[in-house]
């Protein structure tokens, strides 16, 4: 089994890059004392081990023949599909219906989807829009496809600067670049890394922004982070449901797991662009034909038995719990006193984190050897930068440690940023 | 949620077709009392209900934190990626260790690494070298990657041509087609639709061939049904073992689901190429990063306890009988008479039949239409060509159905060949 080869890979096999985070974290996993707050896992304690357990035994209880472990279909379970779609509409304040389950496909998590919408909307050298900080491995899905990330301005509170939108796109007509961007990406709840949610206010702007400048094109709306609020739900409605939006192609996702178990890798999209929808389900039948029957249907006895719902309830207090515990252990710890600001989210898995104005935050640089050194691991900002490139940012993630870890691993980040100190330009 | 927009999709969004099979079944399969000899779905009543059960209370049985529930990794678990090498080199006669766990992925389902490697290795107008006839969804995948699927000549008996293989790579030289050449893909075991398997002398002709011609290419072999054999296992090593192959790049392709509970969609595979590896996982990390760890946790269950093996054992004759009951109903019912034949099978789930010469055979073509009138679905024998079209030939899948439906499904069919008749060109 030797045969290493010079292979000519295709354009997007070149392109391809090794996941950076992937490779910063299993270099430094291989010491079993560093503590993470980079890997956006989810709370292992309380995993649904039990409910998983009982959809399980319902499923093998049932009367007639085990479907479930049977091939399924490619756009998913009929009743799933149905349940997912009654379930957003609620979300949303529409009538139930509202969101179509025809136009419902389920996947291998929303990661998937986001994927495959890159790929039948773009060619290299094409545009996506984004949020910036935006969610890195879509930048990565964006890099592997040829495909430039562009982002919105925002102001410093990271509201959509308006103005400098317009002016983006101004920019981009003269260029004739405009004729490239071909989706807008964005995270209405909790964002990954931000933590930012965004007002209808804000979301009916940036909708009439874009129909007055002429820029009707295919929104995907990741709403991954929506069901794990922490005290209450974000108010806004999402694209699917806002009048403003009306005009657009748009493409909602969400995912089952990532607040249940993201161990079943259960996601699903809503469109309401039918040739979209088609070529999306079209491409999922060459990846695997459909996500796993018996996934699904575990998911169809957990939503209908309350089951989810019941889950959902017992875990936000829990993230709650541990986001306000983090945000107490970093101050206690003395890090604003270091130059370092950050919004409490109220929702996610995730604080973004602002350094002091020149740190160098890259990958291996002087802040993530400092952070090794003391033991904790966390996800360069630049990563979730469309210039792949810092500006003094940090991502960390609430999402697994806990209690005395959690505050071990603030206590170690702390420590590497006093470490790297305030860096000189900021000084001036 | 209207909103339904003429939106410039990307080239391969632009080329994406709707599976054929798919529409023609969707639209048959309105009708309750049609019987399907068509998907190539597995047996139900065999489906391994209690030992999924089995597998899902061990977990839960476990100490420790549900880690199973939790993200896995990308290339999926390191003891299920252990136990799967080492089950492969057991059956290529190979000492443990031989087929490198480093090297295995896991997917889901072992179509999904089949859209992987196409797209690592493959752009628009590239040529992949397949056989006549070759799995329908593979042939999807590359029409929607724009590839041009190019057939390997056989023989009247389906073995490999050797002079019209040179000759085939001499005119690909002449034209300078050649250098667009950028894999083989294979089906060793019991391949679908045809059924066939590759002896070690075939395989190894092959390779001599392809190597006196130069073509040292990626090889893909895909040996999704090696463990569906009847009555014995086929004799014949992969491409990972034979000494022929050691300097071509291979990846083995194989799947735990389609002999277990094709509802849980689990596949892998093994490559020997480093650069080729790496990029799969890269891009299946764009996909999903990671397939579900509770289905990859509960097959370390399946296989460590033996239940899968023994399932295996079980399921075996019940296909065997399946396949020699449909194999009788066909003859018993005349369609030998009709000028059909066809080899029987030693594994796998599909027959490949061959109709009288003329027959028209397209997507909706005459015996389709008799067919479905009769009440009977197959899958159109041009589906599975290069050429998409047809030479008379029809697959039929004795997955699902037993008993009296697949007698009568069978009987149902031959009354639709007997519709269609002779055509002319047969008789003259």
């Amino acid at each position: 089994m030797s045969g290493d080869s010079s292979i000519p890979f295709s354009a997007l096999g070149a392109r391809l890059r090794p996941p950076t985070v992937a490779a910063l974290m299993a270099a430094a996993l291989a010491d079993p004392k560093i503590l993470s707050l980079a890997a956006g896992f989810t709370d292992t304690s309380t995993l649904p081990l039990r409910e998983v357990g009982r959809a399980v035994a319902d499923l093998e209880a049932r009367s007639g023949l085990p479907e479930h472990l049977q091939y399924g279909s490619n756009l998913g379970r009929p009743k799933l599909r149905e349940l997912l779609a009654a379930r957003t509409a609620a979300l949303d304040g529409l009538a139930p219906g509202a969101v179509d389950a025809g136009r419902t496909l389920i996947a291998n998590g929303s990661q998937q989807i986001l994927q495959l919408a890159v790929q039948v909307l773009c060619d290299p050298g094409d545009i996506v829009l984004v949020e910036q900080p935006t969610y890195f491995v879509f930048l990565e899905i964006l890099a592997g496809q040829g495909v430039r990330a562009v982002p919105l301005p925002v102001d410093v509170d990271g509201s959509y600067d308006a103005p400098a939108i317009q002016s983006l796109i101004g920019k981009l007509r003269q260029t004739g670049d405009v004729q490239r961007v071909k989706a807008l990406y964005l995270q209405g709840y909790f964002a990954n890394p931000s933590g930012q949610s965004r007002t209808e206010v804000e979301k009916n702007g940036l909708a009439a922004l874009l129909s007055e400048a002429g820029l009707v094109l295919p929104i995907i709306e990741d709403a991954a982070y929506r069901d794990l609020w922490f005290d209450s739900p974000w108010p806004a409605r999402s694209v699917l449901a806002l009048d403003a939006w009306q005009g657009f192609p748009r493409l909602y996702l969400g995912t089952l797991t990532k607040p249940f178990a993201s161990g079943l890798r259960v996601g699903y999209g809503h469109a309401t662009d039918a040739a979209w929808f088609d070529r999306l389900c079209w491409l999922k039948g060459h990846a695997d034909f459909g996500t796993a029957n018996f996934n699904q249907a575990l998911f169809e006895s957990v939503i209908a038995s309350g089951a989810l719902d019941a889950h959902l309830a017992r875990v936000r207090p829990v993230y709650g719990r541990k986001m306000r515990r983090l945000d107490a252990a970093l101050r206690t710890a003395g890090l604003p006193d270091l130059g370092w600001s950050w919004t409490v989210p109220a929702g996610g898995l995730t604080f973004w984190l602002r350094g002091p104005a020149g740190l160098d935050d890259s990958d291996n640089g002087p802040l993530w050897r400092a952070a090794l050194d003391e033991g904790v691991l966390y996800v360069p900002g630049g990563l979730s930068l469309a210039e792949r490139r810092g500006h003094a940012t940090v991502r960390l993630s609430f999402g697994v440690l806990d209690g005395d870890l959690l505050d071990e691993a603030a206590r170690r980040f702390v420590r590497a940023a006093a470490r790297v100190g305030t860096p000189p330009v900021a000084r001036s």
